[in-house]
């Protein structure tokens, strides 16, 4: 298995979670002819991709049962530790020879976890976070960076191409997780440069569309400034990608950096706001939403700032 | 003249302060066919204009009494202060019909004054600051953010296109300092994320150029991280933009926030981060030696890493 290729309506794959990223995801692993059975914890999300093919499993345990690849992409940490490690988990219902990929942007040292724990069964085990948004997982077009064994990876190509177009392999268990850890940690620091100089520009008196065109494409430019700009600009603060997640993912960065004996104050000081965005009730909202909690702690309110 | 536009060959232009930028930037002018007048602090570094045809002038006044217009970029705002407002400053040698422009990133309320005292003279004054560095004055590919009279602005497109590409007014006196800030202020978030996460990345094992490839082009993408990120990991430090320019430029934005109330964590850190770069022996390092600093608060010593 490790060395073969897989194939369209030969090899039988297996997909754990349905929200926002995994079920465009599966989708396109169905168009690429793959056979697939699905799991997830509310079923109901799961009925597009049923309507399209998928085969309904009861646990993950049971998708594994009848795929040769198993692949997960749930909320944190604890549900990839009981969808992977769980007594009705990926693992117990696993065959040697197997491939179990998480997706989740979860733990390096849980990825490890699950690698060491796969290969005593002689399960091949990938770490494989992607970012990219909940568009580039609808276009297809998410930067997957994968951590664990070169030829499994490999022998999974024909899955990678179906997600993405951005497919690097950064070493073995655990370095996906940290490569998508320096992709957070570098919005962290995109995200407060952002939200700070919006609201510098705005109570300076300047008109916010006019300062982005003389700010956009020079040394100052972002993909966070050239997307999120306009639609803080236009109080629009529907995610994109969820204020919660991003706590979450910052949270496992400083953990992973105090072990590593890192001090890092910019994400720490993201991480604390990002908290305050999340206390004043905008876990559900984009990460653009950092601007309302920073313009708070001037007085400023956002939404309803005189233009 | 406020109404008609500057004539290469007729208009006669004053320039203030030679160096990376105002070298580059003045050299322009000559090229479109402009008739110069050159002072700097130190003359020498004029040598190269001289020869293409400008012509010395041992004050600012002086620069002002044979010219139309006049154009400043030095090093700080006290620096801008003695060049137009100082008893041989620019003002003193003006007419009335004159257009002075200062293109040092300078205090908005310092554009604000000199405007005034300009105004009581029958001179015109804009504050033009640029964004693009080294390389984009000697492209003539600057952002160029104004202030001030619009019609002054307009007589001066000539000019403008000599030195930029993208060209915008602001707003009122101040307003190109304004956005000059907000620029400053994005490119501090950027950049202690890029430093942190390429500390981190380093830390946590990942080959960096391998790192780099999976986030360059998605949601943590920004130029900083397509030009600095690779001179960093190339153990490269000259400037670009010198760091202690950069403090200053934060200085400036702080003092503006605190007149405005506004609380910027994010710039207060950079500040301070970069106030240990300069300690550290880096001033006149480009910015990216933030990670030098950076690194040696986690007792790395980035420039002899082991790879």
């Amino acid at each position: 298995m490790k060395t073969d290729c897989v194939v369209p309506g030969k090899t039988r794959l297996g997909w754990i979670g349905v929200g926002v990223m995994g079920a465009s995801m599966c989708g396109h692993l169905i168009s690429a002819g793959f056979e697939v059975s699905v799991h997830n914890r509310t079923r109901s999300k799961a009925a597009t991709l049923l309507a399209r093919g998928a085969r309904w499993v009861d646990s993950p345990k049971r998708a594994a049962e009848q795929s040769d690849v198993v692949f997960s992409i749930v909320g944190y940490p604890d549900d990839v530790r009981s969808v992977m490690l769980g007594p009705d988990g990926v693992l117990a219902g696993s065959r040697p020879d197997m491939i179990v990929v998480d997706m989740t942007t979860s733990r390096p040292s849980l990825a490890v976890e699950i690698a060491e724990a796969a290969a005593r069964q002689g399960v091949a085990s990938l770490d494989a976070p992607v970012s990219g948004g909940d568009v580039g997982a609808r276009e297809a077009k998410l930067s997957i960076m994968i951590g664990g064994d070169r030829a499994a990876m490999d022998a999974l190509q024909p899955c990678w191409r179906a997600m993405g177009t951005t497919i690097v392999h950064q070493g073995g268990p655990g370095a996906g997780q940290h490569a998508k850890l320096v992709n957070q940690i570098l919005i962290a620091g995109n995200m407060i440069g952002l939200c700070e100089a919006l609201l510098y520009g705005y109570r300076s008196g300047l008109d916010l569309p006019t300062v982005l065109k003389s700010v956009v494409s020079g040394a100052a430019g972002s993909w966070s400034l050239s997307n999120l700009g306009p639609r803080i600009i236009a109080n629009r603060f529907e995610p994109g990608f969820f204020v919660e997640h991003f706590v979450k993912d910052m949270g496992i960065a400083l953990n992973e950096a105090q072990r590593l004996g890192l001090c890092l104050p910019g994400l720490a000081l993201a991480h604390q706001l990002y908290m305050a965005v999340q206390a004043q009730g905008h876990g559900r909202d984009g990460t653009q939403a950092l601007e309302l909690a920073l313009a708070r702690m001037s007085g400023v309110d956002w939404r309803n700032r005189r233009s």
